[in-house]
């Protein structure tokens, strides 16, 4: 039965990529009122794609953008069930005169294709709608149950997605969540996202004299807010790199020995990644590794700042305000909503006289750990060996994918994130691009991927 | 002889007050090109004003806006000359729908003259105008030798005047320099400034990944180029407020117990001080009192901020840049030169591995301090007694008016800053204005100076 269902990938390969460029030469740019209506033609296209493949599938209509829906259950009650989530929208293209071809013309060189949303994530997501019509068309069904949810504000922090979810939380009953919205660990190194960081941020406004004031007359005099600014986030740290908040680190889980050794394992090469940053040494809590640093252990960044005098030259002044953006990474078991405002408090604590303090806070979300050890796991990194011949590399991200929390807490669901693409496919970058070679091993995975959740569940499907 | 030059003043009063309209009428921004053709239409008033009142006038063309060069110098080489300087141009007058009365109509309400300029400087600097006319009318000649220096370029760093100075050394061979720039130390209090702070700047580039990262992706493995600066800056200071910088104290002169004395005796309200500027509390180096802190004491301000994302809402990265403006005020005896050095080493050692540092720096002048107790002191404190009613008090200033170095270093003169306006005129903010009664005063005060300089000289000449 696969093996039906691969050679119908294989021989329809050259009409996916032409069906992707159709979609990519939408520009459904979701930040932008001005593609509006773009926005719905793209989601039309998905739609109509999921019915050609053999689901039922409608729009749903939100606040902003639509989610499209679509779902096939024929493999029966006792076969497990897939959320497949993705989303059509994309980035902006700016910077357009850095695009050596246009975002929204799709081009192939040297066995790329380039657009914007090429790999982010239009190309990624359509690797699942593809498998799926392979299976319904090459076998007459799928080994598993799936519902798709592809939303088109994913750029714009998916406003209106949560309550898709919760109004549709029996409908959306699942056993597993799929998504491809991650990377490779490295070219020809698939991997299996299996913990993120969660986050949280915290605007502190810094007021001290009404206005602007002459730093010849009034300077030594009161409190400067960009000066006691600096001394508040110098304090966040010590000379360690650890974060000083008080209970900052009270509830981290430690690292097991396991893990650490996992992630040594890891064919990282750290020399490569700081020359990719542009950086000629790397920084950071004293006791761990880079990896680990950027995975597993919390941090405290400032986003931004702004104070005073932003022009060119020099002007004498004590700025009336000074103000930082913040954010944490917070790994398990942290609480963002206590370490947001223990954050806010230890500002507090090292601000000086006569000078007022505004906090914007918004508590981001907790950090997720799948068990690495698990069945769907497993299943996963089968399915991805099979197709790409190599065997996936499990690993932890940095970063935070909001919807997989959500899906966490208002549908219980744990994630697979499967990642086809390559780091260094300039997501939100000009020249974004998906490699056709990770698009096909993509739509290979996917389809190896149904069958290997139903012999995870029990039912031996693997064709 | 004074009793007709005061009889003269008085009856031309509301002649002066119409004639200074005239002047304020003339939008002369001069860090505007837009109104490049109005600062030379003021220069022209100012030379025909000068001549007028009966000196020999000149307008002397510059790589920037006119100085007007005028002189009389009938008093014979035995008597003083005193060099007169100020400007005709004046700051923008943004943000214009401030303003209760347009900055360019001239308008009096509450006997206060509201205009651009009123009392920065067009106004002050033309009481000098009128008190020479008033002897040159009213009594055929002048105490003292007058050179007139007013240039059109005050507001912009009087980028064209240091050339002028050198270039005309010679004829401009003076005993003493006055300068109407400065303010009363309170309504009704006037003041002669006897000190000025000097100052530097430095601009600090803190240059980290090649672009902005991602903060999940990326946090924690290398150093922030944001919470570094910051770090940085809160290394200036220590717990106590005083400058971290090593060797930044060695050469500051110790406040003598008479300084110090005479700087507790003035009618210093901190308490209003302070709702003045808005804030709820001083803060400042230790062991220093408000106003020594503002006029004695060397300080190191931010002026500017800039790192990151600074629009709305949260944008969680890892900035690839965040720079600083630096400035600070020195008191005597401290060296810019050395000190721009000492800040940027300092910087440099508190900076994070991984970061780069560029700076631009800019040695301003140094701080000056003039002999409270020289005869051209006790002068004008005499001439400012007859026509305000009291005694001037002896302040320093925080700021800096580099023309006052310029003065010392090319001319070798001492100045005299004797201010006629308040520090609520709201200079360089909407609604500048000039309390015609300090202008009065103004004309008065200046007459007699000339007198009182005279008769400092050891000719007997007060009237």
């Amino acid at each position: 039965m696969i093996a039906d269902v691969e050679r119908y990938l294989t021989q329809h390969a050259d009409r996916f990529v032409e069906e992707l460029k159709d979609l990519l030469r939408i520009p459904s740019v979701s930040g932008d009122p001005a593609f509006r209506g773009d926005c719905r033609r793209a989601a039309g296209f998905v739609r109509e794609r999921l019915a050609a493949a053999g689901l039922s599938a409608e729009i749903v209509e939100t606040a902003g953008h639509p989610i499209v829906y679509g779902e096939w259950l024929g493999a029966g009650d006792d076969a497990p069930t897939a959320l497949v989530y993705g989303h059509y929208d994309v980035q902006p293209p700016d910077p357009l005169d850095e695009w050596v071809s246009p975002p929204f013309e799709p081009t192939i060189r040297d066995r790329r294709l380039y657009a914007r949303g090429a790999t982010d994530d239009k190309g990624q997501m359509f690797t699942h709608v593809k498998s799926v019509e392979a299976w319904l068309k090459a076998a007459g069904r799928l080994p598993v149950n799936v519902k798709f949810v592809i939303e088109g504000e994913e750029e714009v922090s998916s406003s209106n997605l949560d309550r898709f979810l919760s109004e549709r939380r029996d409908r959306l009953r699942a056993d597993i969540a799929v998504i491809s919205d991650t990377s490779q660990f490295g070219p020809g190194m698939p991997a299996i996202t299996y913990g993120l960081r969660g986050n949280l941020f915290v605007e502190v406004i810094v007021s001290g004299p009404a206005q602007d004031l002459h730093s010849g007359m009034f300077g030594g005099s009161v409190a400067n807010p960009a000066n006691a600014l600096a001394a508040m986030i110098a304090a966040l740290h010590d000379e360690q790199g650890r974060v000083r908040i008080p209970g900052f680190y009270d509830e981290v889980l430690p690292l097991s020995d396991a893990e650490r050794e996992r992630l040594a394992n890891l064919p990282f090469d750290e020399a490569s990644y700081l020359q990719g940053l542009g950086v000629s040494a790397a920084w950071g809590e004293e006791g761990y590794t880079t990896l680990e640093r950027r995975w597993t252990r919390p941090t405290c960044d400032v986003n931004g700042l702004k104070s005073g005098y932003l022009g060119e030259g020099p002007k004498t002044i004590v700025p009336a305000r000074a103000s930082a953006k913040l954010s944490c990474r917070m790994v398990p078991n942290q609480d963002p909503v206590k370490l947001t405002q223990a954050l806010c408090d230890f500002l507090r604590t090292n601000c000086r006289p006569g000078l007022e303090l505004e906090f914007k806070t918004r508590p981001g979300g907790r950090a997720l750990v799948f068990d690495p050890d698990s069945p769907w796991m497993a299943a996963a990194s089968r399915a991805i060996e099979a197709a790409f011949g190599t065997k996936p590399v499990l690993i932890r991200e940095g970063g935070s994918i909001p919807v997989v929390a959500t899906f966490r807490e208002v549908l219980g669901l744990d994630t697979l994130l499967v990642g086809w693409g390559r780091d260094t496919d300039n997501l939100h970058s000009p020249n974004e691009h998906f490699t056709l070679e990770d698009f096909h091993r993509g739509t290979h995975a996917s389809a190896r991927l149904w069958a290997e959740l139903a012999a995870a569940a029990g039912i031996e499907d693997r064709g």
